[in-house]
């Protein structure tokens, strides 16, 4: 099924907000095997959603919406759908109600304009928001659907997953289960990897559908299946799954889909491993992406961001003489901070940086994007001198996810 | 003057990646004066390219294009564009040499793919991209104009600051000066700032404008001047600037485009103050947004990351006796872990936070979302409890902000 999304909202269009709804919506669809073929972000004014609407059922026959559904007079989308659906705006007295409740929960009084959120068509079914004020409407004419969902990631993201996604299955009498299996594979390219899985790829049962999703470093491949016997298709995944193992090996380091951060937590929680960082240029984004991940305390004891050299030899116990003769950034500096916050904190693992992020402090031997990183597992340890372009923020994310890939293959090599 | 953007790359439709480029383009060229009237994400299906261009061009003069340029068979944006303005592709030499020295500069090998990068239409300038091997290629008919560049926002942005703005400037005779002056205000809802601007709006001159740009707790307020004499511009702005100060006063805590970390840094460094952070719920965040700053290191000395009790007790000298009568999530193991990284880590300025980010471990009385934030400054020191609602990484991204922002309260209140 082909689908467009529409992103309503001027903030959009001045480049205040960054639309992260519609790649998370493309991605749900694109789980279930719909497609999204193109995305229309426009303004708050009538005419544009208007002639973005016409257009979008010129070619498809699913549009999802997000956004103009607020309080405020400039949020004019429920006027446009209701004339464009062809009906008269009525008072919802159960969107009422729940308003009312939801805001005496939070213990707020409703105004004139919040009191304006329980106007809805007549001419639309509406969805209820468990978790806020903006009702979700959806609207049929001629085959065709129109959902409206608020712009609130959270409200957008609940609306969907609990009702707009089954709905939109059922309505178009797609009954199938449809299972997924994730595997994340390292030290592979893109296109080395799709070599490698030629036969693999033509043996596939024709329900059973291979995508591969790159990030810098790793590869997620993931197996769809479909069909009306979901212990036959878990079935079948599995057999999919042993067979990509047979194939890649210790190339795959995590069966689930998550982050990096996700699959290293899940190796040490398997392993009962605790860890800590030691972070230079990293300045504690390692020990954020980690703590991401819920449940990580229990395997996360903690941190030691060491940006000034006192704390790299105070806290983490590195040699003053060291760094004068070495330099923070330096091979020995970062194995004397890996071993410092293993010891300090009293930890099985560690992970340790120091690095130049730029845009300044960069040398003729040490230029900007010179990271040294140590991982320690025990008295296991590896250490990598790498080298990234880039701006600030690019370097210290790299950095990040390079360190945490040794980790996980030293851990995995064990 | 009006323009569109056209976002292409199947990566976006199925949600692999968020388009945070279409953002950045508007947001630049909004300061210029420049409208984004409509951004389209496509595939990289020709067909779709090109009505994608038509319907652009049957509303606006502007199109900006980015992705599809890449070396491999599937990004065919560069022939669709090719017969769309009517040329034939061209061998360019001196796209290849500057490629050949990009990849000799990298220790590369050039191989038939990235050879291709140096075809070109003949009916368009090409704009050498310093940054990168994809050429940026600008197409002008009937008064009309398309600039295709790279989807890599690092080399998007390059040329985009270097060449596309001024050129398109230049192209539609806008030879004013722009300029700019943003100052951030906190304690302002935006309808209460507006409120309260409403006489001062009215007194502006007519080539001043003033944009509201809200993000959590915080408006920025942004003057924008257009006119010919630049010394008259940046004097008319001075006394804008002037008098929002005299009617705000000290709700503008930075008169600077900035991130809150930055203004925070800005004030820092202003008073020759140092600062390290004790986290346990923030997970290092706070850490990493103070050091996402180029030329942090002058005043951020470290972070003790502390999730677990050890940490707060041995690294932070939080007694364990208060932990175990108020638990981790209290006031007084708050106030204990600002003082402690204080002391330790021998600086100035301190932050320290410990909640329930969730989704497990809340209880009745310390729901998920129940953050205390304690700030220092010298003997100075300020403490609050805050309930956020959402995900774990909206609470943690909320907490960060507010315990930010309470840190540059106290500095300016002193």
């Amino acid at each position: 099924m082909k689908t467009e999304i529409i992103v309503i909202g001027d903030e959009l269009l001045i480049g205040q907000v960054v639309d992260t709804n519609s790649a998370w919506i493309a991605a749900e669809l694109n789980k279930q095997g719909w497609e999204v073929t193109h995305i229309a972000t426009i303004s708050d004014e009538a005419n544009d959603i208007n002639s973005a609407i016409s257009s979008a059922f010129s070619r498809v026959d699913v549009v999802l919406m997000t956004g103009g559904l607020g309080p405020t007079s400039d949020d004019v989308t429920k006027d446009v759908l209701c004339r464009y659906f062809g009906g008269k705006m009525i008072f919802d007295e159960s969107v009422y109600e729940q308003n009312l409740r939801y805001f005496a929960g939070r213990g707020l009084q409703m105004n004139v304009s919040t009191r304006r959120q329980a106007e809805v068509p007549d001419v639309c079914t509406v969805i209820p928001n468990p978790v806020g004020t903006a009702p979700i409407m959806w609207f049929e004419r001629n085959e065709k659907v129109l959902v409206a969902m608020p712009g609130v990631p959270h409200e957008m993201r609940v609306a969907m997953k609990g009702e707009v996604l089954p709905r939109l299955r059922s309505h178009y009498g797609d009954h199938d289960a449809i299972l997924h299996r994730t595997l994340m594979v390292f030290r592979n390219t893109e296109s080395g990897l799709s070599e490698r899985l030629i036969s693999f790829e033509a043996s596939l049962p024709q329900n059973v559908k291979l995508a591969y999703l790159p990030i810098p470093g790793v590869v997620r491949l993931r197996l769809t299946a479909r069909g009306c016997d979901e212990a036959k298709l878990s079935k079948t995944l599995d057999e999919m799954v042993q067979k990509l193992h047979e194939i890649l090996r210790d190339d795959i380091f995590c069966d689930e889909d998550t982050t990096l951060a996700g699959a290293l937590g899940k190796i040490l929680k398997e392993r009962n491993l605790s860890i800590a960082t030691a972070e230079s240029c990293t300045g504690g984004n390692i020990a954020h992406e980690i703590t991401s991940i819920a449940g990580s305390s229990t395997y996360f004891k903690g941190a030691i961001v060491a940006y000034s050299n006192e704390v790299k030899e105070h806290q983490l116990q590195v040699p003053a003489q060291l760094l004068q003769q070495h330099g923070a950034v330096s091979q020995p500096v970062v194995e004397y901070m890996a071993k410092g916050v293993q010891q300090v904190l009293g930890v099985d693992c560690a992970i340790a940086t120091s690095g130049i992020a730029g845009p300044d402090g960069g040398s003729i031997e040490k230029p900007v994007g010179t990271v040294w990183i140590a991982v320690r597992c025990g008295d296991s340890s590896c250490v990598e001198c790498a080298h990234f372009g880039g701006s600030r923020s690019y370097i210290i994310e790299r950095s990040t996810q390079r360190a945490m890939m040794m980790l996980i293959d030293m851990l995995l090599k064990r």
